[in-house]
């Protein structure tokens, strides 16, 4: 309790669950992303053309994987007044000069526009509505667009929210043209979360959206892939259940893991009972790894994942 | 992701956050809480007197702190067929026998009475709305009665899950009367939840509910009693910061400890990520404490609390 | 820092690790283990007929999984002075009326006589001088008889501690010998404890040590099973990595788990650091589970743990 | 268990637990540490002149305060072919250029150099067996010189790993001597690490070794400062307890934070339970901050640090 109502708009808080300090004003920064070989020089070349820019470093990571190959990796935001109106100019030349002699796969991300995500689910809503809230509340830093689920049960919970509600029926026979609906439903969107969504995406809708789909899988991957792995982890009787957010691709559960988390459990608990602890993993693990993917945090390196966080 | 969708019932989960196995059906089981002095024979007395009534003893915890003046304390669930229909017969026979011979102070709770609980918020909603999104899944074994605020802003979103929300301004003035009104509006709780309630309730309203008001306080106490913990936080520099829910006494942040988390945090956090953070330690700190309150697990002896989880 | 050297003698914090309370005096305490059918009227029996012989019940759990066929299972300790005296009597007796009675599976344990542990260990000291430094402090609740390795590295850092050291030397000809020779030097504990042993024991080996060998493995079973889990775990790309102590069957890594614990990962670590992290863990999860066991807190039950501590 | 025995050079591990990735090869890399107030271009002109020297970069950290008063902090590991010969000329060179013009607070450690170490212990050897044993393992990235106590007991652990150990009595009498001899003794050390040292050192003497002299504190501060902190714990009955590694300045346990870890009780834990899991957490927070120190990850800013780790 207090009596100071120290009340502060949580609408600053854009990045604040993302672990990591964040820009003044989301408007006149950037993110840039690069990975290529390691190399000497890249931290004076990139850094010598965003001076030369009139730009600010903010923050600077780097990652290189010199004992295997050397791989680099780095993730690097910046302030520069007017960005807007330069940054084609700005992509053009960095894309001949810098990208160019140190051979760099990059993208350069303006923070000002928003990741446009929408939501595939089930029944289940633990995971959704954690993850509207902290979008209600700017803690997530991204405009959630529509909302898809093969249930129509969380219309009205999902409407609250002042977001679109499309019930799109799965079954045995009708499989390919309901992801056909879905595909097109979410066209426009830079990322789908599946939060809970109980049904599996074909390896042809997979294709479609690359490194572009995040799921929430109820268990600490690799252990307890596929259905019921809290069943699969009472029967086993694991000393700890978790949680893991993982990029989907065609192999199920098998995608590069963004996020995971864990909750110590006893042999008291019962199937239902290691589900509702699991519920509150689930939720706070997806909602690291999708405030990380929208934030650029995540560069994705085989089948595996470098965080910047 | 699964094909199968194994959607059990979320209204079964009663007990499901409290980490402790839960009775099969909550009608004709009872719970009972003793308090005594240390001696010998008391689980042989107690087992003996329910056995003689027919019941089955489903859960037994005790405690007791022989090095310390030996206090003794026991949670017991049992089932009893018809437990409705005798428990008057019952709680008159264990006072007059078990209960006088050893000098117990005890409490008979039939798991088919909800305890009815009100809570007090501010403008925050993250604990609030955590707590009503748990009970509405079943997730809260208690019968949430009303919402008070000081604050307009949640009517809407309280009233989404059809619970009645009730405005009480609190200014300098008016702060007897609000109180008074306060406590008038939720008379026939057996529990107020402060829910990041911003106001201090003064040493009388507190007396009026003994041990009947749970606040969850956003830092790890003893550390950072008062306004603006994660400020406080901040400004020493911890590297974990944490949330506490407690029960009210007339001492400011100092009443009995009923459960405490905390989180990992680095210097790149300020303030406002602090707070956001720390929102999602709070809301499960709450809804602990609260579960394990209204499941009668938690005994308060002096200053702390005996937690039977 | 502190003027005050409070320096308790650690030779009292026998079940200091155990997170449980603990009997005040070792001597004249004894602990009940059973498992039986789930029935009414256990606990009276149990309690009255410790009553009926003067003993006083220090604590109390069980567990029932009543949902599944329902198996009951207590721990109980009880203080009885001259306890070691009427010791026969009271097993002799308790056999013919509750134990017969309710058709239990039962085992009492004079907490007075130390379980003897023997422990095995290849190169890799960090297990076992955890170990020997807990044993050494009074923190390991049992006695520690001899130490045999494969090789002869820790000779010198085993003597230190005046335990006895044995090199059995371990190749892919001799290892039907070394194992006799083994099982010989080994003859008369109560328990082995496998301290990062890097050598698969026999299933001829497992079947004369029945629940009788626990093994720290280096990951979070049943996540990479096999050689070098960091390895796996790195491959994986996986954000926590762990360790598990379980009982040794003849299938490798897969007898009941009695304790797991994690430690969160970057995509930083290289294979040489997860091992690094991982020591710490593997000893501190380790000790728990000798602990755990030498106070006859671990009961089996097909390939689980049921863990009253 | 595993039958290959990938016992790797644990020699290697240098920086294994300071979750940070290590150099590959100490001799010719060095860290720069740099402070100065936050401005553009700052990375540019470090990373410039590095380059211009032939060196490349391994890692950079860097961190600014820009929201309060724009503070700016950089760690930065570069490896350079044969260092140790210019590197004189390389810090003249730095000084009168980069470091100049932007008024930078900086200092350059060759990682070939070990920082020396001085241990002060009194009678718990946990903390300082864990110290020890890593660095036998070479997990610690430092030299250790040598031990003082006030007490003789732990002469013998100590000399077991071939390190000189001084008895030096600390009375109301002798302080002001027994901390004169303690000075003589440690001259030389690069840093003074208090492992449970039960004297409190005089102003005077700390004077002389500033933000040199790290502390183990058994407490989760800011909360129970002083002697007997898990007593304290026990007696406000908190359900987390912890301990915190910090430099020590004139004020009682309030010097800058380096890091802090806590661990879950119940009521059932007595004081005494509470001083053995205590130290389980006591020795491995101090060994993660004397790491990240040796390694100069620390960086003292006011009365916090920021920690590149």
């Amino acid at each position: 309790m207090s009596d100071t109502e120290t009340t502060t708009s949580s609408n600053a808080l854009s990045h604040a669950v993302s672990n990591a300090s964040f820009p003044l004003d989301a408007i006149d920064t950037a993110t840039l992303l690069i990975k290529c070989r390691d190399q000497a020089g890249i931290v004076q070349a990139v850094s010598e053309f965003i001076h030369r820019y009139g730009g600010n470093i903010i923050s600077l990571d780097q990652y290189s994987t010199a004992h295997e190959g050397g791989q680099y990796f780095m993730r690097l935001e910046f302030a520069l007044v007017g960005l807007s109106e330069i940054v084609d100019n700005f992509e053009a030349s960095f894309a001949h000069t810098v990208a160019k002699r140190h051979n760099m796969n990059w993208r350069l991300h303006d923070n000002a526009i928003k990741t446009k995500v929408g939501i595939l689910v089930s029944k289940f809503d633990h995971a959704l509505l954690d993850l509207l809230w902290r979008h209600q509340r700017g803690l997530l830093d991204c405009q959630i667009t529509s909302i898809v689920s093969n249930h129509p049960d969380l219309r009205q919970a999902v409407e609250n929210f002042g977001i679109p509600f499309h019930h799109v029926p799965v079954t045995k026979d009708n499989k390919v043209e309901a992801e056909e609906q879905i595909h097109t439903l979410m066209a426009g969107n830079d990322l789908l979360v599946l939060a809970r969504y109980m049904q599996i995406l074909s390896s042809d809708f997979i294709e479609r959206w690359p490194m572009q789909v995040i799921n929430i899988h109820h268990s600490f991957l690799p252990a307890f892939v596929g259905a019921d792995p809290y069943r699969q982890a009472y029967e086993k009787g694991v000393k700890l259940i978790g949680a893991t957010a993982h990029y989907v691709t065609a192999e199920l559960d098998q995608g590069p893991i963004i996020e995971q988390d864990v909750h110590r459990v006893t042999h008291r608990q019962s199937v239902i009972e290691l589900r509702a602890i699991g519920r509150d993993i689930e939720r706070n693990v997806l909602a690291r790894a999708v405030n990380w993917h929208v934030q650029n945090r995540v560069i994705v390196t085989g089948n595996k994942t470098v965080v910047f966080n």
